[in-house]
């Protein structure tokens, strides 16, 4: 029989954003304290974890300050000094996923060598250390150009599709891939336990607008053959059993015309497109991921309810106190879940919150999202 | 177009305990603040809240340092000085629901015969100022004593079967009413919105073990017909309507062997018998309470699978420290969702957290919910 003193651990989170707040929000009711590390006072995740040391991912004293006082340490972004983790790591400190994981995923160039190793499908690439025309005309048109270091949410990522494009390129080392003509993206939550218990999530569908890498919408599950699913799930499994890591994992891939599925990338840590988890499934991805790293039983990933999820995002042209239009309409839909981040300012593009919507038929959920998306505007008092 | 600037709304919450901690939470998504008055330091809201004054609910200069700098004041307790809330809601503080409300409700006396004036049907009762075998006897065994203030969770209540039991009496002012041989006890949990807008979550069983006044396990939704749920629907609606206020409301009813619906009480507040709409349902009753006292629009109170609800209560004999048995064990149960509510110390029969089961098959749930609480110890570290 198990026997735990509470508080079960305390659980340092490097990262005080949206995902360490609805991280801590489930850490605390598994009888967990938590520490955030985060340069904002008042972080998101500061909010709710109720306690903070404010300071910089990349400060090595920072990170061992909150290493050394806890009982395992997790992140909630990626871009992390790993060598000071991998240090922490060396002399016993418990940081999952492994830093080493988080080191190989952090270049995206290891990333994906590591999986074509493996044998794991992705669009052709070759590496890129210096950017120029005639090494974007040597591998050919239309390229993705994507810098190996420090890209999230569309950044770091150019779609170059003809030589007309290279002043939109990064001067940065990058890999260069085949553009693939994706039917659909989808994307795949794994979660690995410490004992390699594996569970995956019903794939979702992840839907952008044309020329913009954020995240427009998500339909959970994906409209796709069933056939399709489990060979995504499978696709997934086999992923992460190459990575290796424990706690939650964004497998994101590209399904294309002729039914071929296609890595994109890989996440270590919990994803947006798992929000909807929070109330579509029976173990959300933030509770799922603290089990894995504790080394609680993982959960049921089951879904309740189809679902359809959106960001909401800073307008543009807009900073400081935010300021909510269209709230209250949007919340009398029935099915609507609002997620607010609280954080102190907007800007354009700032993830500020999501929307959930459940509904028993997808269709209804998506179209209900797209009234949301289309009532609430997150605007700025600090507006020119 | 409605505008809010963030944040919303800077709720005050009388009481820190669980309720509190839950609403907490949802108030953080909804884009308010909180802050939380409790005489202990660290309270279980208070550690979520971020915010908290240590100080006592009847202690009228901290219910004011509270409300005056709130934008909306509610309790998650009932026990809590009235007048000062009635002169502050005089002074044009928002306090929901209305003190007037909670000071009716509080004595279960008047909360009775306001019920039994607007017709609405109780088990026969009578006030009984100062209890005696005599004034018992006359009104005739088996009768349940309930002292008009402070009681909750059983405490308060006598069931007096035969003269014998008189010295478990309490011997303050009291009601008696007729002891009523329930087949079921139900609770239907409804919201009221600023707007006068009521919705009713669906019904749920309450399961006491005999002899104890505890909630022993919830059933969501009860198995009664459907003409007995439509029926208990509308009479918590009848109840909200004599009672008025705005926020939650947990309506408490027996039903007997003849098929007859009994108002039992009524709690204005957050309720016991609702925590499985966190999983189970689309709004749970906490961002339900919360959408009321802010003036948003109520949401679906939907449920999205059957579940069953068990409390965690604190070991007989132990106090001190919690130390949980039988978690790792319990959580690798498919469904099992866990809620610790981070309290310092346990205490005899203390409510230290809870668990919900989802399930596709109510019966199935209320299985596993049975073999969670047969796993799960919560004994201290004091134990002598």
């Amino acid at each position: 029989m198990d026997v735990f003193p509470l508080p079960l651990a305390r659980i340092g989170i490097i990262g005080g954003g949206q995902l360490g707040r609805m991280m801590a929000k489930a850490a605390k009711r598994l009888g967990c304290t938590c520490v955030v590390l985060d340069p904002t006072p008042g972080s998101p995740a500061g909010q709710v974890a109720g306690h903070q040391i404010v300071g910089d991912y990349h400060d090595p004293a920072k990170l061992r300050e909150l290493a050394e006082s806890c009982d395992v340490t997790t992140f909630d972004i990626e871009d992390i000094d790993t060598d000071t983790l991998i240090q922490l790591e060396r002399e016993g400190r418990r940081v999952h996923p492994s830093p080493k994981v988080l080191a190989l995923i952090q270049d995206k160039l290891t990333q994906k060598q590591a999986l074509a190793d493996a044998g794991i499908a992705t669009a052709p690439f070759i590496p890129m250390p210096e950017p120029s025309p005639e090494a974007f005309a040597a591998f050919g048109y239309p390229l993705v150009q994507k810098a190996r270091r420090g890209g999230y949410d569309g950044r770091g990522v150019s779609i170059q599709r003809t030589p007309d494009d290279y002043d939109q390129h990064l001067p940065v080392p990058s890999l260069v891939e085949r553009f693939v003509p994706a039917v659909k993206e989808l994307a795949v939550l794994v979660a690995r336990g410490l004992d390699g218990d594996c569970r995956c999530y019903p794939v979702v569908e992840m839907c952008f607008r044309p020329g913009e890498n954020v995240l427009d919408m998500l339909l959970a599950p994906a409209n796709i053959p069933a056939a399709t699913a489990a060979a995504a799930v499978k696709l997934a499994e086999r992923t992460l059993e190459v990575l290796g890591g424990v706690g939650i994992f964004g497998v994101e891939m590209f399904l294309t015309a002729d039914g071929e599925l296609l890595v994109n990338e890989v996440a270590p840590r919990t994803h947006n497109s798992g929000h909807h988890t929070i109330e579509a499934n029976i173990t959300d991805q933030f509770e799922q991921h603290l089990r894995a790293v504790v080394g609680l039983p993982l959960g049921s990933t089951d879904q309740l309810s189809p679902a359809a999820m959106i960001n909401l995002l800073g307008a543009p042209g807009h900073r400081g106190r935010p300021v909510v239009k269209g709230m209250a309409e949007a919340l009398a839909i029935p099915g609507v879940c609002l997620h607010l981040y609280g954080k102190a300012a907007t800007a354009p593009f700032r993830k500020m919150g999501h929307v959930t919507v459940l509904d028993p038929d997808l269709e209804t959920a998506r179209h209900k999202a797209e009234r949301v998306r289309d009532l609430i505007e997150i605007s700025g008092e600090d507006h020119p």
